[in-house]
């Protein structure tokens, strides 16, 4: 930009001296101005606030700052555009056309400069504030803004005459290239400053955070600036890379939770850490390891270093959240759940031992509550219910359900123990989704035979090209439709029992125990769905929809106008049998919808765009916390729910989808379930 | 202060309910006010400005609020002042005299309320901004202002009604009690602050650097936090431990810097660095373990531990700055002489592997110019020449002398190459200072006799007492008094020629090859001052009065109102004989002393008075800073000043306490030699 100041002292003389002008129009901002010819089109833009990106600050090498000429005649401007109403090919045009390739018709607009009026287009790839395209449906773009910016400078050399440090020289040259000011250095930076600045011939790339402080600096041009986002869950952590000067994302990658060993679940480990005071710090250990060896593999992946990541943003539960920061979780697992920080947190990579950029600093998004921690908000910036005046209801499923309720006037959150059996645990013939696992049901109404599909199949088990698969158990998904169906087809009534009268004229449904039990499947593994089965699909079902329950009641609202489940039970659940089950309240099936790892997204947004973070720090501090644990609603709203798909609410758009059985005479159940254990 | 506010809510209502009220009178501010019966004395205080510390926010445990009833009457204040004027001693009160001791007549203010009219002194020690008196003569006292501030506050426990994180409830017990808003947390203290609530039964003291970050928190009321100022000189390193709480310098230790395995003197450490790339992190480890034995040290010595000290400042030439920095040095070691980093620094202990509380920041003095470093700032904070209209000169020799001339108009400093003379290297007979070194010395005019003085033996060496001591050499101090003696005895001349002619008279006066030398000493041991000698003392008085010169020249006047001579050799010198040998320019004597260690004393302001480090900031921002190498009339001053005191300045303060020797005829001496080289 030193070279855009010249240019700019050059424009104030021109505009004393009276050179002509020319108009030139941006699109497709629109922004237009006059300017006197001779003017760098990079420098016009600048002056009109349009924005273009620029690394190097004007001086050809970057190429960031490419524009085209629209040619033809622009009534609408009175302006007839052509490639010659700019100056011809510069000599660092060739050059980096030489190096990069310059596509067709493209300028750089740091060389180019004008000479008739022109409309110029501006590609998204050369904004600065680009929007970042999303793949999922049904959602906004990331707008990019990026905490880290790389800016090249080129410093005064010292002088005897003036014996300033080399670090106000930098800091001069920031200010004056590229107006930033009142900047700090972190030390290891400082360490390496006048290497860097000989090594480059006093050219160097700094990387400025938060245009506040300089935590890098390369010798020379350096063009590489990565940001990793990462989600860790109980059971796996997600790591994405993404390139943070295009916002694309270039690799992603995913390990287990290596903390696994101390417990299969969270409160597992909450009690390894209490049993073994200090214990914490293996598991800390353990998850930090695993964040190092992701950001060792996306950055392979991408064809860079772990060196090159400049900024992480991690979201996780609050347990993980803690684990992470060396904290110890023992407060989580009992009331009242104290978190020991909700807001959010930037700390530095190598506080935390993360083998990336050692001044990388890592953004953990904030904790809202004891049970709804940083993935929740992760959640809800990537689904962002606030800017809607739909009522808007996120669920993420897990051993707890994250329970989001709002819209732009008020949003409250809770937590509600669901249990693991929406995730195949608790249940008999329950596993992980995993291939071989069952995860799709239908079950004939008449014959009560079923049918269905498994993972790594893509054929209906009475399909002959479905072969000889092994079929190893029900998945989270498969147990919610196995259920739904046998509610559909009356092997199970409103409340949940077995039929047994049907075990006379079908050999679907057996006796088991004092019970009775659906046969899924018989051959090598039987697999069974019992009375107990239900039963823990209910309960889990049934704390599930009275927490949602719960949220509508207090923001006084009798249904929700869209639900978006997130995470892998949401991305695999078909979203009308979990209506069918009573999972959630009745909503117009076109409004359900999975969300994808919805916290991921939340940290990739965090990630790219620094002006989401105070968005979602705003939005936390504002959302209502519910805490079931301590509302007597709760408790009733969860009695209610144990019905399928529930006692009282009508359901009305399940209905027009989906005929469900007439309630049937339990009283006559009970007696036939009474005649048996007399049997 | 949570009483306080209570209190202040009480007042409030009394105001309204007419209760009847009561004046305050508090010495020595003098402020004054009309407060209800019943109000606390520290929070009358507080309401009226009044600087009264407190630890524990108002709850009778810290006893640093105490005040005294200053009894009588007081006809200016229309008062009778007696002890019952207050509440009777409270319960709090009580338990405090029985655990600390509370001295006759003391209360404490936050217990003790008003009943009727009273004057109250506020003893000095009850300040938080006390004047922390400095033993130096001629020197003003420090105005505590500690950076460290701790504060015991009671934070409001967990409820499942508010989810808020520990961390969030600390903060705002420090706003609600401290108001103290937009606190940061290091991330340390927040993986120990979930027990440290715990343990203290909610209630804690934190430490809160600088108003704005917390960087130590302990369960229930701690009072200790101390700070470490440091001058890392390139031969010895220097730490003063201080309690931060009430500025009294506790502790003092000090060591040989271990760098000096690497080199004798700073350019040789330099060399070391260019000959051995990267060899300067064997020089940064060296010092770095020596500032932490140093810790360690003074802390055992104040019966507390390094982990007790919350704060460090440190001092240095650019050489040591850099190298405690684990800066490569190797640019300081050639022209254009370029400091990574001039302005101050504040980085954390852990950064510096400084092993005192891991959170300490550590403040580092800014440097001047390549050659004028943190060490020069810190006597610049020490003597605040630009406090007075007075011109003051401040000088501290060394190998290389720093120069800074200047008065509350402007400032200027250099540095001048004296050479290693001065302390008592390149003289055949010299020797660092240590017992055994002739540190003081006599010359009868009549015989040329000499008696001396050695370090460690109060008698002169004509004295019958002084007995049978071993004389090793001459140090730094010795050798200036030796030369000016030999001047004033008429055994040099103003141009520093020995005067062979005197051999005939007298056995002092010997040949020495081509020259002649004055014997000091005979016996085991003989001393001799060679023609050499003379010459290396002339060359360094000659660069170090250069230095001074161009200074004066710069500001454009012909004397200086006041020299202050730091560092050891200024603290040993006598100032006369530096005027007679024409180190320094003419001055009243009663004007010229020493300044002691001012490095270390400016580090010590700086660690105790925080506005401080604002101040030398700006003032170093404002110094002139003048390069002699690149001075054409640096040259010129420079063989000027070679002869004694000098060939054209006038001396008439010295005149007026001393009888200078006629100039002798030089071309007559010069004969005398040329006589005895052709013998």
């Amino acid at each position: 930009m030193a070279l855009l100041h010249a240019a700019a002292a050059k424009w104030a003389r021109a505009v004393v001296s009276d050179i002509p002008e020319a108009l030139v129009v941006f699109t497709p901002s629109g922004k237009r101005g006059r300017f006197p010819v001779g003017t760098p089109l990079l420098q016009a833009a600048r002056s009109l606030g349009v924005d273009i990106d620029s690394v190097c600050g004007g001086r050809g090498i970057c190429g960031r700052c490419q524009i085209l000429v629209a040619e033809g005649e622009f009534a609408k401007h009175g302006i007839s555009s052509r490639a010659d109403s700019l100056t011809p090919l510069s000599e660092p045009e060739m050059r980096y056309a030489k190096r990069q390739t310059l596509a067709d018709g493209r300028r750089l607009s740091c060389s180019a400069k004008l000479l008739r009026d022109v409309v110029v287009d501006v590609p998204s790839s050369s904004q600065v504030h680009r929007q970042v395209v999303r793949k999922e449906a049904d959602t906004r773009d990331i707008k990019l803004h990026p905490v880290i910016r790389l800016h090249y400078v080129d410093v005064q050399q010292p002088d005897m005459h003036d014996p300033s440090g080399d670090l106000r020289r930098l800091l001069d040259a920031l200010e004056f290239e590229w107006r930033l000011s009142g900047l700090e250095c972190d030390l290891s930076v400082l360490q390496i400053l006048q290497p860097a600045l000989r090594a480059g011939e006093w050219k160097v790339t700094v990387a400025v955070h938060a245009g506040k402080q300089i935590i890098a600096v390369w010798p020379g041009f350096h063009e590489k600036a990565y940001g990793m986002a990462v989600d860790v869950g109980s059971t796996t952590i997600a790591a994405h890379l993404c390139d943070l000067l295009s916002g694309e994302l270039v690799a992603a990658a995913g390990l287990m939770n290596p903390q696994i060993r101390f417990g299969e679940d969270l409160m597992s480990r909450v009690s390894y850490s209490m049993m073994n005071p200090g214990g914490f710090v293996q598991m800390t250990s353990a998850v930090r390891e695993a964040l190092s060896a992701l950001a060792a593999e996306v950055a392979a992946s991408a064809g860079v270093t772990a060196q090159d990541i400049l900024e992480s943003t991690i979201v996780g539960n609050p347990i993980m959240h803690h684990l992470v920061l060396g904290i110890d979780p023992v407060e989580l697992g009992g009331a009242p759940f104290a978190l020991a920080v909700d807001q959010a947190l930037t700390v530095s990579a190598k506080s935390l031992e993360l083998n990336i950029h050692p001044n990388a600093r890592i953004y953990l998004l904030p904790c809202i509550a004891g049970h709804v921690g940083a993935d929740t908000a992760g959640m809800i910036l990537a689904e962002r219910p606030d800017l809607s005046a739909e009522l808007t209801l996120l669920v993420d499923v897990g051993t707890n359900a994250e329970i989001v309720l709002g819209n732009r006037e008020r949003m409250l959150a809770c937590s509600s123990p669901t249990g693991p059996a929406f995730e195949g645990a608790q249940i008999s013939c329950g596993q992980r989704a995993a291939p071989g696992a069952i995860e799709r049901v239908r079950i004939d109404p008449t014959t009560l035979e079923p049918k269905y599909k498994i993972i790594g199949n893509e054929f209906w088990s009475d399909d002959p090209q479905f072969g000889t698969a092994e079929v190893t158990g029900v998945c989270g998904s498969g147990i919610i439709e196995v259920i739904a169906e046998m509610y559909l087809s009356g092997v199970i009534n409103q409340d949940g029992v077995i039929d047994g009268a049907l075990a006379k004229t079908s050999d679907r449904v057996v006796a088991n125990g004092r019970t009775f039990a659906y046969v899924l499947r018989r051959g090598e593994v039987t697999l069974q769905i019992t009375q107990n089965d239900v039963r823990a699909i209910q309960l889990g079902k049934a704390a599930l929809y009275a927490g949602i329950r719960l949220l509508m009641e207090k923001l006084e609202v009798e249904k929700v106008d869209r639900i978006r489940l997130a995470g892998a039970f949401g991305s695999h659940i078909d979203v009308k049998y979990a209506m069918i089950l009573g999972m959630i309240p009745d909503c117009d099936l076109s409004k359900v919808g999975s969300a994808g790892n919805a916290a991921g997204t939340g940290a990739r947004i965090a990630l790219l765009d620094s002006t989401s973070r105070t968005a979602i720090e705003d939005i936390v501090r504002r959302v209502e916390k519910i805490e079931t644990a301590i509302e007597p609603r709760f408790q009733q709203h969860f009695v209610e729910a144990m019905a399928i798909p529930h006692k009282s609410a009508p359901y009305p758009n399940l209905r027009m989808a989906v005929t469900l059985p007439e309630p049937k005479d339990s009283a006559a159940q009970t007696a036939t379930r009474g005649r048996r254990t007399r049997r």
